[in-house]
């Protein structure tokens, strides 16, 4: 039976990126660059004020004092017209580019004007060249490249892809993701479960999980227990990047879903894996072809936290890998135990747990717990920690955790 | 001037959550939840299986061997229609129901089914009360508060409340927040900047920040400097929850927001807050009256640093009071120096810094940043770390931190 490690292994060799998009700028928070981004000029593009106040060149005033004749105003947006020379000075707005001639900016705060006599009076504690401003290309030159392709794309790389006058940029496809959850047992979340009846819960659980990744989440509904209609379900999954099935993967006689999987072209990569919970997960693929891409199929057991720690664990590294990142695994932090535990059975546990970072050590505390089929313990929790098998954990042993939120 | 905790404090007090209003469970990812909600029924609603195998009476099993009679097979979603006997076993699938007399269920892998005389023989290492069983009730018991108001929406308060038959709920509203860059040097991102002009990054960068944190963005592009423009995108603004503009809030001539906001009924709670970047940051609101309510307007500072900085501390702090979060404050973690660094400044700075949490520990390191012009540093940065006015810090020493992604 695989690792947990080479079962990620495996997803990450199996799994290929989606192909590379033209998208707008506006459209593309949480996806990953598929393009090296140069830049197209120096930022600062000129020479330029970080206050408002006046321009000045520095050696006007040696000791902080002056008196300067104001020769003209930049604003924001403006352009300076004038040079300026000895006993000279410009009104300067934050942004504005800085004259020539002049070196420093003493801000607004730290100076007098005379409207009457248009001049500007100056007492500061420091003006040396380059005070208050900033020089062009300081943060960036015309033609290194910024980021590079594999970057997730968050606020501060839109706000830097837009200084550089990216309207659209090459990103990785955002991936489309089936559910379908399997079992006679399961109703609609609306409807009132009759005997032996619990309500689809997996599938709401596993929409979030999905569109939490940054994927766009295809709910399918509830498949039957029955070849002809699961048969109908799977291919409509197909469509789809990844197919997420929940239940239907364990021993029993009904567990139509492997033979399905083959009989619609997908084909197993892996089926069990050495966790807990989640030990039944199987994972194919239907290949690619000329005419369409792969679609990747998990099949995750039925329980709601097994079927979440499945969703964590293996399912977000396809999407991870779907997206272009190009570490798709999961992010694993270092904690330590807060209190005892011992893990007696021989596979590592997947443990609900609390983490608190407030004290400049990631402390873990495991949530109660009462199994797999205990979602309501998942509430109490913000993270998954790693129990290693035949492991005994003492206060202040190094846990790892992968976060939940 | 206000200093950052005061500031905060401000905020939280002025800001009222956003009406409750029935939302659809699928829609409610995110949000936060505004009733209590009681189990309608127990979790598990009966005693289950928790494997596909033979459900026993383990009193049968004393020494882990036994031959037994097979009486019928429970799938599930299927319901037992017969008592087990002594010397009796039902062959049953993960999640039915157990029948009556059984207690114990062994696991397929530990059994073998004779069709021929309808018999399995059994051999196993552990066959007790209640072994591979979940007891009606353990998870949750019809009548108990299972989810406060409050709570934020992840998938796992989602499964919880899909099991407990909430295809709606009560939550609190998703603000809307209006994003409105101000300034005559500012030209939209798909155009070439003229001489002393730069591309209006501060939008795109405000609607990523806005929607990574659950709210709805606006973008109203570029507001002139010039009142009677400034005026009427203002107006536009005041329709959302949140009005967010960038630039115009120093003191230079042509810093107009402020005095445009009174005009159009806007008043101010606090201008500058003692801290770098972002020391103009402006926030006040126009009241609630019977027919529309308060819209709360926050002016941060231009410079792109300064305004994702403000974005994360304060507007992201009245976005998620908005949501009906009871802590509504940055979400601070403590982290440690990775090498010495000196803010010999008078202000607290929030600096772009690298945390690595894979060791045990938060390690902090600073990145390179040229000040609050400088976006391209929070590019290598996931989070911003505080250094406190006046502090020398060693490696090891213990630091603030407050992640960006």
């Amino acid at each position: 039976m695989l690792s947990v490690d080479e079962a990620l292994a495996k997803i990450v060799e199996t799994v290929a990126p989606l192909s590379a998009r033209p998208v707008a700028l506006d459209d593309a928070l949480g996806l990953v660059l598929a393009e090296d981004v140069v830049a197209d000029l120096d930022s600062p593009p000129f020479d330029k004020s970080l206050m408002d106040g006046f321009a000045v060149r520095s050696a006007d005033v040696p000791d902080g004092r002056a008196t300067l004749e104001v020769v003209e105003t930049i604003t924001a947006g403006g352009v300076p017209t004038k040079t300026i020379a000895g006993g000279q000075a410009a009104r300067i707005m934050t942004g504005a580019p800085i004259p020539d001639g002049a070196d420093a900016v003493v801000k607004i705060e730290e100076t007098r004007f005379d409207e009457a006599t248009g001049r500007v009076e100056i007492e500061t504690s420091r003006c040396e060249p380059r005070t208050n401003t900033i020089v062009r290309g300081t943060n960036t030159r015309s033609g290194e490249t910024v980021l590079r392709t594999g970057r997730r794309l968050r606020p501060q790389e839109l706000g830097t892809l837009a200084e550089l006058g990216r309207a659209t940029l090459s990103a990785f496809g955002r991936p489309r993701v089936a559910i379908l959850a399997t079992g006679d047992e399961l109703v609609p979340v609306g409807e009132t479960p009759g005997a032996g009846q619990i309500r689809n819960s997996n599938e709401t659980m596993l929409v979030a999980q999905v569109r939490r990744a940054g994927a766009e989440a295809v709910p399918l509904g509830i498949a039957r227990d029955e070849r002809a209609h699961l048969r109908e379900r799977i291919e409509q999954g197909l469509a789809c990047d990844v197919l997420l099935l929940s239940g239907g993967v364990s021993m029993g006689t009904l567990d139509l879903v492997p033979s399905e999987l083959q009989a619609a072209g997908v084909r197993e990569v892996f089926h069990k894996v050495h966790v807990k919970p989640g030990k039944p997960v199987w994972f194919g693929l239907r290949d690619a072809t000329p005419e369409r891409p792969a679609t990747y199929v998990f099949g995750l057991p039925g329980n709601p936290v097994s079927s979440m720690v499945c969703g964590e664990l293996f399912a977000r590294t396809a999407i991870r890998r779907l997206t272009g990142l190009p570490h798709a695994g999961p992010r694993v932090e270092r904690g330590q135990m807060n209190h005892p535990y011992v893990n007696r059975g021989d596979r590592p546990v997947y443990h609900p747990a609390l983490t608190d970072t407030t004290s400049g050590q990631t402390w873990v505390t495991l949530a109660p717990w009462h199994g797999s089929s205990d979602l309501r313990a998942t509430v109490e929790a913000n993270a998954m920690a790693l129990l290693l098998p035949e492991s005994e954990l003492t206060r202040g042993s190094p846990v790892d955790v992968v976060r939940w939120d």
